[in-house]
């Protein structure tokens, strides 16, 4: 037992930290903790936790660095998954996590995947992390998983999907023909796992997907297995600049309202996603990414279509809810 | 002959630009043709590179994208070798040679190994060309070359090789002990013929290198040849850090001053090598850099004790001048 990895998580009571413990505890390779700031330290999330048998390290992120390194004590993997107004804080973290010998720090990727600078705001803020981590010269993995089925479901006329669908409108983005990456929400752990157990991955950037699928396959694949047919409304390249043009001004005029934010958030993914068409192997590929699909061929990763099927059996979940 | 590539260089009248075009005509691989602005073209250091037999494109590279495109018919490869107040100018570039169809474009490093942001502002200002590569999903290949052999030999007492040097003083920065990647200036152009060659190298970061060395192990192979015997003279961390924040605080009070900007290039240079030790294959692996000497392990460049000679022996020449 000794020699198992100690992992401190950070966020583990967010869908994608919630999908990393899972995937951690079930390899039943590490010696898992997660880190709890003191103001969450009694909430029942984190108290369920904590019934499972996981360690908690009650820690103020927002600490000096100095006061942070020693909350690190016997670490070997940091993984975050903070939440996306809280990115700049792993800033202290990273710094903390040096002075302390981390030997690999995942910082809060788990998005699409897209280009360092200028096309994402929230890929931006985590961009300053990763920059941060390579002055330091900190050993790291970046894990990006493209976008989760759960939330790549369009409703049907029947509307007996709702339950568990993010997704209002079944509206199909520009041509509808840009290929996606797509992960199972639940699926995110399963390879985190694998990642930072290999040593391939130490100063790498790599992507998780089970299918590669167009908005207009995904319509297809769901009418299919539904025997639903769905109206398809487009929106086009035109409206969904105009749309970011606008969520932009809105931000600018109040630049740190989180809804704002999370508004230009949204408008970004699907303008990256559906216009540029970033998120896809061959532009992975051409940023440096490693698949984890070619380096762990072993892994079936629940498909597109499985997690469908489960839905219209009833046993979805809505993300977020 | 119809299959060799065309290159078309951009800054060859500039050191780096005049070593990367002898090593692209030594190679006899490349068909080469050298942009030149319309107010460069009738220099004389242009006349002569058309007297080897180069052809000109006289290009305005402020005009837009559009005109610019038209410009870049039939080239294979860019190589730029911009100044470094002009960095910023390769933006319209990298998109014309996206709608060109430009197979590889080579953005201006040819700089030590650092990181991406906030070390060293040159770096930061060719980061941003190389998002926006990035963001156009250009074919490119990022060549970094550490120090040159030529600015780093100290002076001797005797003064027998000032003529060739660029070095005031005989000083020593921090410890003296951080190794430090160098390369000779004529061997930049004979690296990058072999690396824009090479398939490996595409959408890669490559670093060049001939020695690794640090400041106490110059000053002791310069002692050894010559004969003669240093006074050393040592800057400490604290007071090069004194130096940058005034270089800075400088720059601040007037930032387009490009000699304000230049003392700050000097200062980040040694900030990086000397205190941060930025420029070594250690970290250069770490971020991410292949290197060429195992890429190309039949080139032999110069090393630095041989460029010593040659300076001893009165064949140096100064850079610059």
């Amino acid at each position: 037992m000794a020699s198992r990895q100690k992992i401190l998580l950070l966020g583990a009571t967010g869908e994608t930290g919630a999908s990393i413990l899972n995937g951690l505890l079930a390899s039943n390779q590490f010696d898992v903790e997660i880190l709890v700031r003191p103001s969450s330290a009694e909430k029942p999330a984190v108290q369920e936790i904590k019934a499972l048998g996981v360690a908690l390290r009650v820690v103020d992120i927002t600490a000096p660095e100095q006061e942070l390194a020693p909350a690190l004590a016997g670490i070997d993997i940091i993984i975050s998954a903070i939440g996306p107004h809280d990115l700049l804080q792993q800033k202290t973290l990273v710094r903390a996590a040096k002075s302390a010998g981390v030997k690999r720090f995942v910082p809060c990727a788990f998005i699409t995947v897209a280009p360092p600078k200028g096309v994402m705001l929230l890929r931006d803020d985590k961009e300053e992390i990763y920059n941060e981590i390579k002055r330091l010269e900190v050993p790291y993995t970046v894990i990006d998983v493209g976008f989760w089925h759960q939330i790549s479901i369009p409703p049907l006329p029947s509307g007996r999907i709702d339950y568990a669908l993010m997704m209002a409108e079944a509206v199909i983005h520009g041509g509808g023909n840009a290929p996606n990456l797509l992960t199972d929400l639940r699926d995110i752990g399963r390879f985190v796992a694998r990642i930072v157990a290999d040593d391939r991955t130490l100063n790498r950037y790599v992507y998780t997907w089970s299918d590669v699928l167009s908005e207009n396959e995904i319509f297809d694949l769901v009418e299919e297995v539904s025997g639903e047919k769905i109206e398809r409304k487009y929106e086009t390249a035109q409206q969904i600049e105009k749309r970011l043009d606008d969520a932009l001004a809105a931000l600018s005029l109040d630049p740190n309202d989180p809804a704002k934010r999370i508004q230009v958030y949204v408008v970004q993914y699907m303008y990256s996603k559906y216009i540029r068409g970033d998120n896809q192997p061959r532009y992975a590929k051409y940023l440096g990414y490693l698949d984890a699909r070619e380096l762990y061929p072993d892994l079936k990763p629940v498909s597109f279509r499985d997690c469908f099927v489960e839905v219209l059996e009833g046993k979805g979940k809505r993300p977020y809810y």
